[in-house]
C-alpha cells in the first residue's frame, strides 16, 4: 500500500464527508474525518461483498458512532454498495437513501440501526455470539468472519458499552475486534471534563487485548487489525486520533463535531490536501479502483460457497427459514390453572425443540421468567444464554443476534426491568427486528415485592412504541395464540405474563382472533355493557359479567391480547367486537389510558402499587368481582 | 469490641431476617445472613442520629441491594430508628412499615428507595456529590460525613454502576465508601456462569483505592473500613462472603437468595449458633444495648449543631427552603419567536439567580439542551455539573442530589434518550423526588437526525407514569408558568422543549391556567369543535382554528402543557374547558393515545419519523394548516 494512495484515499472520504454535511446544512464532519485513516486501511481487511449484503460470513462492520454517516455513506459507496454519488448528495433529505443516521433496512450495506450510543458496541458483540453459535452448527470452516465495531468516547461513556464489553470478554469472543476512536473530545468540550478513566486498564480488566496506536499513522493502523485478526481474547485498538483531521483550521475542536465546517474551512481543508476548492463531492477514478482493489468482493463469497457441502448448505437453508407451522404446541385443559410465565415455558421448549435456531435467555431471572430451554445446554455449545444482570446489553446483543440471518433469539427479565432496555427495544421497533421479550411479573400481581417491583406504566409505554407488538395473554392457549400471531410479525414482539396463577378458559371466539389483537371472547343477545380487558383481568371481567348477569345486566366481554394489533383493525372489526349499543368498559391492573379510544371508562391503576401479598392488592386497587360489579353499576 | 459479642450481634441480624421472611414466606434471606458481619462492624463506624433521620452531617448508607430488607429493618430496629420489633414481624404486609424493598419516605431511616439494581450506587454516587458541594458552600467542618454503600454482584454487572463509579473516580469523591458484598451468587447460580471480570482492576481504572478482605472476618471488615475513612480517593472494599452465611446446610447456596429457608433449617441454624430454636424474631437484651452503644447518635448530631455559627445556620435555612417566589423570570415578547429550549435556558438561569441551591447539567448535550447556567463555574465548585455521556448515572445522582436536604438539581438530555434513564426517572416519581428533567429536541422537530432521534412514544410513556408530571410548553411564557408550577410539586417534573422556534403566544387564559394541566385558549361562542394541543402544536392548533373559521366552523382551543395534572382536575373544571357541545380533536406529534380520554378523534403520529429538515417532515406527517383543517372538515 503506497502511503501517498492511502492518503488520497482518506482525504476523498474526508471531503465527501464535509461536502454532504456542508450541503445538508446539518450533520457531522468531525468524527469521519477523524476516522478516515482507519476507514481506509480497514478496508483492506474486510471479507464482504458488496453485491450481496446478506452473505453470511461476510464481516460485520457496526458503526456505533452512528452520526458519523459521512463517513459510512463515503464508504458504503467506495466500496461498492448500492449508495451512489447522488444518493450521497441527497444526504439528509426527504426520502433519501442517505438519512441522518444508518438505518437497517433503508440503506444497502447497513447491518443495524445505530445513532443512540453504545448501542452498537452492544450490537457486535451480538453478531460475535451469533457467529459463535454459528461457528458450533456449522464448523469453523464455514463461519470464520470477523466482527468490526468503529466506536468513541461517548460509547465507552454509556454504561451499556461496560456491560456488553464484559459479557465479550467473558465469552471470549475472539473474532471482536473493537476500534476505539479516541479523539477526547464531545459535545461539551474535551473529554476530561466528564471522564477520565483509564481505558486499557478497564479493558485488561474484562479479559480483552488492548493495543494502542495512533489513528493517522497507516502502518499502525494495518498491523493493529493484523494482530487483532490473529488475536484469542476479543480486542480493543485505543486509535489516538484528532476529531475533524485534514480541517484546515478547526482540526482537534469540538466544533467540528456536530455542525457543518464552512465554505471557507471546506476550501481550505481542500487546498492543503492537494484537492481542487472548487469542487465538490469528487472520487477521482483512480481513488475508486484503489478502493475497488481492497474489497475482497464477490469472487470470496463464490468461494465461500463452493467450499459448502450440500449438508452444511441444508442446514443453513433450514436455520434460514425456519418452519414455525412445524411446532407442537403444548396442551392446556381448560378449567385448570398455570401462570402465563409457566405457560410459556412450555411453548418456548415446544418451539425450540422445531425450530434449531430458535434460543434465548434472561438476565439472571431464568427460574423466575421460566425461560430456560430444557436438555438444550448452555450457550455457546447449547441454547441457553445466561446474560446476567445486565438487561440492557441483553437486549441489543439479542438485536444483533436476530439479525445475523439464522436464528431468532429471545430475551428475558422482569416486566418493570424492561425499563433497563427499552433503548434497545426501541432499535428492534424501528429495525423491525423480530427480537421476543418475555416479559414476566407483570402487574401488582407480583405481590410481596412491592412497587418498585410491580409495573404500572409499562403496557402503555410499549403500546406506545410504533412497530411494538405487546402480548398480554389472558390464559395459557391465549399464550399459544399470540406466539403464532408473534412468531409470523416481521417486528419485535413482547410476551407480558403473569407470575400467578391464571384459569384456563373456556376457548369460544365469538367473533375475531389474537391475529386481530383483541376479540369477542364472550356475546350476549342485548347486551348492555362491554367489557375490554387483558391478561390476568379477562377472567375477572368474565367473571364479573356473571355477577352483573344475576342483576340483569348483560356484558360482552372483549379480550385483548395485543393492543397495537387491535389498533390497526379496520372500522368494521371494530364495531363487530364492540357494540355501539353498549356502555364499553377497560379493565386492566395498569395505567390504561390508551383503552379510552375504545371504551367511555376506564379502571386501571393510576398510582403505584404496594407491597402485601397480590391477592389482598388485587382486593385494595379494586380489581374484584365485587368492586367491579359495583363500579360498573355505578357508572352505566 | 469483643469477637464473641459481635458475633452474636450477627447472628441477631441473621435470624431477624430469616424469621422475616420465613413468617411472610417471601423475600431474600441470603444477603441478609452473609452482610451480618459486615452491617454490625459498620454501626460502629456510622456516625448518624437514629432519632433524626434528616441531620444533615449524618453518614449517608444505601443499600444497593435492595432486596437486602431483611438487614435493613433489622438494622434500622437496632440502631434506634422509628422500626418495632412488630413492624419487623409485619414484614411485606399490607400497609406496613416494612414493605419488600426499602422506600423512601415511607420507612424511617431509609435514604433512598432501591431494588431495580444499580440504582444504589449511582444514588450513593450523588449523596457524595451533594456533599461535595455543600462542604464547597459551608466549609469541610460543617459538612464532612461519609457515604456508604452496600451493593451485591447484581449492582456491579448494571452498566448503571460504571457509570456512576466513573464519574466517582473522575471527580475523586473522597468521603464515598462502597462495600462490595461479593458472595458470587446470583439467581441462576454462580457468577461465573455469566461473568468473569477482574473487578479490582476495574475499580483501579477509574482511581479508586480498592481493599479486599474476608466479609466474615471482624477486624478485616474494622480495619478496611477504617482505612477506607482516610483514604484520599474513593474506596471499593471488595468483601469476600457466603451468601446465606450461619444457614446450617444452605449456606453459599443460590437458594438463600429469593425464598424462606424453611423452618427446619432455621430451626438447625439457630441451634448450631447456640440461639433457641424455639424462638422467633429474638434480640436479646445485651444486643440492643451492644448496638446503641456503637451508634453515635443525638450527642453527635447536638454536638454538630453547637458548632455552627449563625452565619452558617442562616445558609443552611436558605437552601433547605428555597424562596421560589424570589425568582425574576425573563420576559418574552408576544409575537416573537424563540425555541422553547431557549426561554428554558433564560428560565433556569434567573432560577439559579434566586435560588442558591439550584444546579444540574446535561450529559454532554449542554450546549444542544441549553442548560449552562451563566458564569456560574463547573462542579463541584460552580453549579454546571459535566455528566459525560452517562444518562442514567446522571439521573440516578440527581435523585439522590435533590434527597440530600438543601438543593434542587436538574439534568438534561435529548428527550429520545430519557429512554436511557427511565428506571431513574421512575424511582424518581416512586419517592417523590423534585428532580427536573430537561428534555430537548422534543418531537419529528428534530429534523435530519432523523427517526433514531425524534421521540415518538414519550410522551406517552412519561405521561403513564404515575406521580411524573411532563411538561411540553407551548411558548416561552408558558414555558415560566410550567416551571411557576413544577417547583412546586412534590414530584419529579420534566420539561419537554422544541428545538426549533415558537412563537410567544398571546397569553391569554380563557378559564383555567397551566396549573391546572390543560385550559382554554381561546373561546368562540357557538364553536362546533375543540382543538386541544400542546408544545409546538399548540400554535398550530390556534392557525388552524383561524382556518376553520374562513369556512364558518368555529374552534375552541385547549393548552395542555401537562397532560398528568389535567388528568388530576374534576369534572366541572373539564366541563369549563371543554364544551361537550364541541367535537374534539387532539393535535400532537406524538403517539397521543391518552388523549382518547378527552378527544373523539386524535391526530398523533403512528410511526416513526425520519430524515429530512423539520418542515418538511411536519408537513409529511399532517401536521400543517391546510392538512388540519381538511382532516378536520372530512371528521367532523
Amino acid at each position: 500500500m503506497s502511503k501517498e494512495l492511502l492518503q488520497k484515499q482518506a482525504n476523498t472520504i474526508r471531503f465527501l464527508a464535509a461536502d454532504m454535511v456542508q450541503q445538508a446544512n446539518s450533520g457531522h464532519p468531525g468524527a469521519p474525518m477523524g476516522l478516515a485513516d482507519i476507514a481506509t486501511v480497514l478496508s483492506k481487511h474486510l471479507n464482504i461483498s458488496p453485491s450481496n449484503d446478506k452473505w453470511l460470513n461476510r464481516d460485520r462492520l457496526v458503526f456505533s458512532g452512528g452520526h458519523a454517516t459521512g463517513l459510512v455513506y463515503s464508504l458504503l459507496h467506495l466500496w461498492g454498495f448500492d449508495v451512489s454519488l447522488s444518493d450521497i448528495k441527497n444526504f439528509r433529505q426527504h426520502n433519501s437513501k442517505t438519512p441522518g443516521h444508518p438505518e437497517y433496512g433503508h440503506t444497502h450495506g447497513i447491518e443495524i440501526t445505530t445513532g443512540p450510543l453504545g448501542q452498537g458496541i452492544a450490537n457486535a458483540v451480538g453478531f460475535s455470539m451469533a457467529s459463535k453459535y454459528a461457528q458450533n452448527i456449522l464448523g469453523k470452516d464455514v463461519i470464520n468472519h470477523k466482527v468490526y465495531c468503529l466506536c468513541g468516547d461517548g460509547d465507552l461513556q454509556e454504561g451499556i458499552s461496560y456491560e456488553a464489553c464484559a459479557t465479550a470478554g467473558h465469552l471470549n469472543l475472539d473474532n471482536l475486534v473493537v476500534i476505539y476512536d479516541s479523539n477526547s473530545i464531545t459535545i461539551e468540550g474535551d473529554t476530561s471534563i466528564s471522564w477520565s478513566e483509564n481505558v486499557k486498564k478497564r479493558f485488561d480488566a474484562i479479559n480483552f487485548d488492548v493495543i494502542e496506536i495512533d489513528g493517522h499513522n497507516f502502518t499502525q493502523i494495518d498491523n493493529a487489525i493484523t494482530k487483532a485478526k490473529e488475536a484469542t481474547k476479543p480486542v480493543l485498538i485505543i486509535a489516538k486520533t484528532a476529531i475533524g483531521k485534514g480541517a484546515a483550521t478547526l482540526e482537534g475542536s469540538h466544533h467540528t463535531h456536530g455542525a457543518p465546517l464552512g465554505e471557507d474551512e471546506i476550501r481550505a481543508s481542500k487546498e492543503k490536501a492537494g484537492f481542487n476548492p472548487d469542487e465538490k463531492f469528487v472520487v477521482p477514478y483512480d481513488i475508486k479502483g484503489a478502493f475497488d482493489k481492497l474489497i475482497k468482493g464477490v469472487e470470496a463469497e463464490n468461494a465461500w460457497n463452493e467450499s459448502l457441502s450440500e449438508e452444511t448448505k441444508a442446514k443453513i437453508e433450514e436455520l434460514k427459514n425456519p418452519n414455525f407451522d412445524s411446532i407442537e404446541y403444548p396442551q392446556f385443559e381448560e378449567g385448570s390453572s398455570v401462570a402465563t410465565r409457566g405457560s410459556n415455558h412450555k411453548i418456548l421448549n415446544a418451539i425450540a425443540k422445531a425450530i434449531p435456531g430458535f434460543l434465548g435467555g434472561s438476565a439472571d431471572l431464568a427460574p423466575s421468567n421460566k425461560t430456560e430451554l430444557l436438555d438444550m445446554g448452555d450457550f455457546p455449545t447449547g441454547r441457553n444464554i445466561h446474560f446476567g444482570i445486565k438487561e440492557h446489553a441483553m437486549a441489543s446483543i439479542c438485536n444483533a443476534m436476530n439479525l445475523y440471518g439464522l436464528f431468532r433469539v429471545y430475551s428475558a427479565t422482569f416486566f418493570v426491568f424492561s425499563d433497563y432496555l427499552k433503548p434497545a427495544a426501541r432499535i428492534a421497533a424501528l429495525a423491525s427486528i423480530p427480537q421476543h421479550f418475555i416479559w414476566t411479573h407483570d402487574s401488582i400481581g407480583v405481590g410481596e415485592d412491592g412497587p418498585t417491583h410491580q409495573p404500572i406504566e409499562h403496557l402503555s409505554q410499549f403500546r406506545a412504541l410504533p412497530n411494538f407488538y405487546v402480548f398480554r395473554p389472558a390464559d395459557a392457549n391465549e399464550n399459544i395464540d399470540c406466539w403464532k400471531t408473534a412468531l409470523k410479525l416481521n417486528a419485535p414482539s413482547a410476551f407480558v405474563c403473569s407470575r400467578q396463577n391464571l384459569e384456563v378458559l373456556k376457548s369460544k371466539k365469538e367473533f375475531g382472533d389474537v391475529s386481530n389483537g383483541g376479540y369477542l371472547l364472550k356475546k350476549r343477545e342485548g347486551a348492555t355493557v362491554t367489557i375490554m380487558a387483558s391478561g390476568s383481568e379477562v377472567m375477572l371481567a368474565l367473571k364479573t359479567a356473571c355477577a352483573l348477569e344475576k342483576d340483569g345486566i348483560l356484558a360482552n366481554i372483549v379480550s385483548v391480547p395485543c393492543f397495537d394489533l387491535l389498533l390497526e383493525q379496520d372500522k368494521e372489526y371494530i364495531s363487530n367486537i364492540i357494540d355501539k349499543n353498549t356502555k364499553v368498559f377497560a379493565v386492566e391492573a395498569a395505567r390504561g389510558l390508551e383503552y379510552y379510544k375504545y371504551a367511555d371508562v376506564v379502571y386501571g391503576m393510576d398510582t403505584f402499587g404496594a407491597s402485601a401479598p397480590a391477592n389482598k392488592l388485587f382486593e385494595d386497587f379494586g380489581f374484584t368481582i365485587d368492586s367491579l360489579t359495583q363500579k360498573i353499576k355505578k357508572d352505566l
